[in-house]
This record gives C-alpha cells, sequence and structure tokens, in this order.
C-alpha cells in the first residue's frame, strides 16, 4: 500500500520550520570578519556625527561679520593667520578679518563661524579678498548633522553589509555582537548517484545536488560539511544522520524522502523520534519535501530531484537559517512582475516556475527559463526567480501579472543606464 | 591658484575605466570553489540530460499497447517480474502483460512505454490491475528533454551561481575553467584618521573607508590586502602605492585626490607617469572621483567622504572588477521606481542618493535613506539602492518615476509573500 500523506499549504509548511528554528548563541567577531552575519546588538551613535564642527570644502575659515557688506565693488581683505588640514586642531582663536586656510573636514577654528571655499577667495601672499557676505554657519558642517549622541541608528537582527560595516567603524566597534552562523550538514541519497569525477553509468546521474545546496549556502556565507553520498544500508545510514545531527546545527539530505521501496528517511526519523513537521507540502515541484526537528535542531528533506531540491532549499531552508540567526527580514524578497509568455498548466498544487526577471524601463519582466520538471537542471543554471502561481489556478497567459520570488542579483546587466 | 578641472559625465567615466579593465588570466578551480567565479568556457551539453528514458513516479513500467481497452469494469492485469530503484538497470525485456516495478528515476525497462503510478494501480503480490489504458510514453521522462547533447547551455562569460553548479555537477565538470579574481589593495589617506580601535581625538574622526570597501568587495567575493592609513609624507606615500601596484592587480586609495594642500594623489599619479582617465566627474557625491592607469593596472583614487567613497566604489570600480573577470553583465541592475517623498535640491550635477527599494504589491517604491550630504556614513548603512537624478533637472516630487542602481539584495523581508 502506498502511504497516503496529507500536504500542507506552503505558508503553513514554512511557519512550521520558522517556528522550530532555534536562536544559536550570540558571539563577539573582529568588524573585518563581520559582513553577512545578523547584528545582535543595535548600532548607537557613540557620539554626534560630525563629532564637531567642520569645513565640507577647501577654503578659509572667517567670523561671518566681518563680511558684512562685502562685494565686488567693496572687496573685504582677510589675513590668513594659521593654516590646517583635516585631523589638525589651529591652536588660534579668530580676531577681526582674520582667517585660518583650512582643508575639507578640518574642525573650524575658534571664532569662526563660516567658510569661504577657494574658489569664492582672490588670494595674494597671507591675505585674500571676498566679494560676497557669508551668511552665519555658511559652508559648515555641523557637528551632529548626521547622527546624534545616544541615536538608535540600526536596530539588532539587521544584516551587516558594506554600510553597516562603515558605521560600525565609526563608532569604535572594533568587536560586533553578532548571532554565530549555523554549520549545516549535506547528505545525498540515493543508489543512482555518481560522484562529479566519475565516468556516466547506464541509469546513473551525477550528484549535482550536493555542490548546488554548498554553494547555495556559501552564496549566503554558509559553511557547510559534506558527507558525501549515502549507501543504500538503512542502519548505516541511520548512524550516519545521527552522527550529522551531532556534529552540525542542521541537517540537510537530499532524496530518499518519497514513499519509494528506498526511501529510507521516513524510517530514520522515526528511529530518531523526530518531530516530523510536515512530509508533503502542496506544491510543485517539491512536494514531497519534508522537515523534521530532533535534538532541538531542523532537518530538512529536500527532494532528490535537481529543480524540486533547489526549491524546498530556497522556501524553506533559507528563511530558517535567517532565523537561527534572528534577522528580522529573513524572507527572500518578493514582488509582482509581468508575464512574458503563456503557462497553461493547471496548478493543482502551488507552481515555482524558475525564471529570469529583469527590468524594461519601469517595468518588471518575468520569463520562464525553459525545460520546467522537477528533475530539470538547466533552467536553474539560467534563472534568477521564481514565479509562483497558486494552487487551484490555470491559464495564465502572457501580460498577466504575477508573483515572483528574487533569489539572487549577482546576475548584472551588459550595459549601463540609459 | 586652484587648480582648475573639468568634470566629464558618469557615463564617458565609466566607459573610461572599463576600456582600460584588462583580463585576467584563465585558470583551471575545482567545482566546489568556484561559486562567484566568471565562466572562462561555455557550458556544453556533454550528453544528453536526462541520459536515458526514466520513471518520474514511483509506480510500473508497462507496455502501453497491454493496457487498450482497460477500464473499471475491465481491469486488465499485470505480473511483476523485475523490481528496480534509481540506478538500477532491470535485465529482463517485458513480455505480454509483464510489468516491472519503478522508483523514481529508475531507466525504463527494455520493451516498457509507458509508467503507471502507484496510486494508478491496484495490487496484490507480484500482480496488479489498471482500470485505465496508457499512451505510448505516458509518465515518462524523456531521454534529451531538459538538454541535448552538444548543445551550448550558458556561454562563457556567466557568473556562476548555484544553479550553475548544478549543472556543471550533471555534466562531470569537477574542474572549471574560470578567469582569476582581481586581488585589489586598499590604501587610505588622511591625517584626520583614527583606526577603529583608537579612542576619539579632537578633530580627528575613525577611518570607516577602508573597512567599507573590504567589505564591499567581499560581498563579491574579491580578496582584498589592506595597507592601512598613508602617512602624510609624499615620499612615503608614494613608495608605498607603488609597492602596491606590484603586488595586487587593482589599486584603490581614498582620499588625497582633490586639491587641497596635502591631497598628495595628483603628484603620486604624476611621479608613476600613469595615465589619469579623468579626476573630476559631474556626479554628487563624489566629484573629485579619480581613475588612473599605470602598469596595466587601474588605479582608483576614491573620495574621502564615506557617501562618496562608497558610491565611487559602486560606479566605478564595481563595473570594473567584473570587466577584469570578462563577465559579459558587469553592471549593476538599474530600474525605475516611485519617489516617496519630495527631493527639491537642484542637480547641478548627476546626484546619486543612497536610498531604501522595496516593493509594495507589483510597485517599486524608492524612499531616500536619510541624511544626504556628502560625508554622510549613517545613509549608508540603511540603504539598499541609489537614486540616480541626471544632472541639470530639478524639483522631484512624491509620486515622481526616477531611475534606481539596485546594490544589494541581502536585506530580506520581514513576511511571506501574501
Amino acid at each position: 500500500m502506498v502511504e497516503i500523506r496529507k500536504p500542507i499549504a506552503v505558508r503553513d509548511a514554512i511557519k512550521r520550520v520558522m517556528d522550530k528554528a532555534n536562536a544559536l548563541p550570540i558571539i563577539e567577531i573582529a568588524l573585518e570578519d563581520s559582513f553577512g552575519y545578523i547584528l545582535a546588538e543595535p548600532i548607537i551613535a557613540m557620539h554626534d556625527v560630525p563629532s564637531f564642527n567642520n569645513s565640507p570644502y577647501d577654503g578659509f575659515a572667517i567670523r561671518s561679520e566681518d563680511s558684512i557688506g562685502a562685494s565686488g565693488d567693496n572687496r573685504i581683505h582677510f589675513r590668513v593667520i594659521d593654516h590646517i588640514g583635516a585631523g589638525q586642531v589651529s591652536k588660534h582663536a579668530l580676531g577681526k578679518y582674520e582667517a585660518v586656510r583650512i582643508m575639507t573636514g578640518a574642525p573650524i577654528p575658534e571664532g569662526a563661524d563660516a567658510v569661504v571655499m577657494l574658489e569664492q577667495a582672490v588670494e595674494s601672499e597671507n591675505t585674500f579678498t571676498i566679494r560676497k557676505p557669508f551668511k552665519q554657519l555658511e559652508n559648515i558642517s555641523l557637528q551632529g548633522e548626521d547622527s546624534k549622541k545616544g541615536e538608535m541608528l540600526i536596530p539588532s537582527g539587521t544584516f551587516i553589509h558594506p554600510g553597516t560595516i562603515a558605521l560600525l567603524a565609526t563608532f569604535g566597534y572594533a568587536k560586533v555582537k553578532v548571532r554565530k552562523k549555523p554549520i549545516v550538514g549535506i547528505l545525498c541519497t540515493g543508489t543512482e548517484l555518481l560522484k562529479v569525477e566519475d565516468e556516466i553509468e547506464p541509469g546513473k546521474i551525477r550528484n549535482s545536488n550536493g555542490p548546488m545546496i554548498e554553494a547555495q549556502l556559501k552564496r549566503r556565507g554558509i559553511e557547510s560539511r559534506y558527507y558525501g553520498i549515502l549507501s543504500d544500508d538503512l542502519e548505516s545510514c541511520f548512524q550516519l544522520v545521527k552522527k550529522v545531527l551531532v556534529e552540525t546545527d542542521c541537517v540537510i539530505t537530499t532524496g530518499g524522502v518519497s514513499v519509494g521501496d528506498f526511501d529510507h528517511l521516513p524510517e530514520i526519523y522515526r528511529r530518531l523520534q523526530a518531530d516530523v513537521l510536515f512530509n508533503k507540502v502542496a506544491m510543485r515541484p517539491g512536494s514531497v519535501t519534508t522537515a523534521a526537528f530532533a535534538d532541538d535542531k531542523l532537518l530538512f528533506g529536500l527532494s532528490g530531484n535537481p529543480s524540486a531540491c533547489f526549491t524546498g532549499y530556497e522556501l524553506f531552508v533559507k528563511p530558517a537559517i535567517e532565523n537561527m540567526m534572528l534577522n528580522n527580514c529573513p524572507f527572500t524578497p518578493h514582488t509582482k512582475a509581468k508575464l512574458t509568455e503563456d503557462f497553461l498548466k493547471p496548478n493543482p498544487f502551488t507552481r515555482f516556475v524558475r525564471s529570469v526577471y529583469r527590468f524594461e524601463g519601469n517595468e518588471a519582466i518575468i520569463t520562464p527559463a525553459g525545460f520546467n520538471k522537477s528533475n530539470a537542471v538547466s533552467s536553474i543554471a539560467r534563472g534568477n526567480a521564481l514565479i509562483v502561481l497558486p494552487g487551484g489556478t490555470r491559464n495564465f497567459v502572457a501580460g498577466d501579472i504575477v508573483d515572483v520570488l528574487l533569489l539572487g542579483n549577482e546576475n548584472g546587466v551588459s550595459s549601463w543606464m540609459s
């Protein structure tokens, strides 16, 4: 008898894994290693930015009151009493008609309250003239105009990108509190699987899922341990999965989750006394995608079909991993886009179609990436997005607006904007 | 006298660096290390995919002609003569009313031309019945239906992402020909600069550009060497830049490119006999951004102002690095989006505004990320995009559609699609 499994909605399946994705510990790492981690503390302005009034230009710091009445016919003369670059502090306080030659970023000297840009001055040795009045604080970058001391600038739970790092550096965070990234174990099952370096044999295929998942994790900066292709023996499979569960924070298997005669994962979950969160999802490809929970860790049983495996990772593993790091934005960005070709197949289950997303002017355009069965592999290589066609629908045609999940933006475009 | 520099258009500046970005050599790397490299060979299908007719389901392989006339009232009986899993090849050729129990992915046995899914069969020991006829090739995944042997699937010059790796694995590319990634040297100039771990001092700021550029490179998987903060001494600066030019494939400096009294880079370019490609770009922030070419390598002189430095990297360094790897899509994706607030400042030069890009339904929305001067740093941490307001324009208001450069999509969203 075939085991009858009850499919659950994609949204419910996602919720179940998100609920079980336990937060990993907080660690402290060096700022230069922090790219891609999730902040475990908010960034608070430790001081005003800028921390002192400074000159945004190369020029002369003056007292604005001395410039009153300056014009082309009434040039006002200033005497240069000091010369400072960025990082230098003038020891002089300005008197009447005195100026300090000042470079971009240098602090405004005592008494000065405006800056004459070099190109606004006519210089001669140690003096210059101006021909317009300067307002108080004209050409001055004010202390605190960017950020005020004590202000919460970036919340905990934020992905650390290059701009975040610039801000952390500004406030002297040489070490940053972040959530540990999970270490993910990968095992592939299937007696049909050859290693990448093997010659092709009748009835066999090379294992593409293992390297693919390693790369999906690497794309996110997550370390994986690849445990290779499992033997067909249930007992040794069980022992290996048990070992991986100890050695890693999260286990991904590919294949073996269906109801076929050699599908060992259901039995392995039983022996682990794992809580099976779901073993059938109302989606194509990948309806056999399974998630289980044992020893406080998630086990993902992804389909052995490449497209289904890819989709299962993106839908379930990816946000669960973000949740383990307490990312406050754990989900893949989604939008809507205009379909460029008909997609007439009925969708009894929600269908995820590997696709190419691009822009034409201000219009987002989505095109299926080719051959679209669950065993497809070429379309994974071509796509950068997934069209989402809800279950119970059919007959989408060119011009329809459809939901789209945006998977990665490493693919650039061939030309600069016109 | 202030040196007068002639600004060139952003587009022309980009073209100049792209023209000088020399291709790096081809290297061969292991498949598992290939994520993020640019393919230096096309992916050609080495064999059909699938490479043999196989079953997409768990079920029974039969001869379709034996099923003619089957119905609820006229069940047809089959005898199971073999049992194969994926990876196994049946030694039996099917005779009349014979079937092979077959698991997903297993090759269709000789003589069979259709598959009865398990749930379409009523089984008893070694036999089963069907109650509908099966067409020729029903439930069979056909050899070559995904890809045909010899087909060019992915062109040279493509970014290697997880899907590309799945395809390479399928065809047995244990080693992949790619372009070497550049090693980029980073030097920061400015006597105002403190190290991240230093206590703040009057007139000084911590160096945020160095860590930020390291992270911008790391985001793209590019290795950098950080040479620290340059001293204020011209001769030692020159010697260090010369050394970095030898040790790396591309040199990025921050600060020191303006016309201020302590801006040494123009003199260093002269001493290197570098070809200065431009030293003024009609853009804000970062009009002083400079690019030069010496010893067949690019030198980028980015502004010392954080926002200007960030923008200079994204506009010029990023596509130049892609060009060194012969990426056929070297440019940052761009689109249009609806402005959510007024931006009334005039734009004598093309203005790049750090912004947050997001979707509301099928509408792309763009919001400036806050304080927006070239010395700003907090807005770099908040933004994931740049609004591009062309030179010679002014008075953009909420609701206007503006050009947008999409800088990175690591930021997820807080909820699954509704």
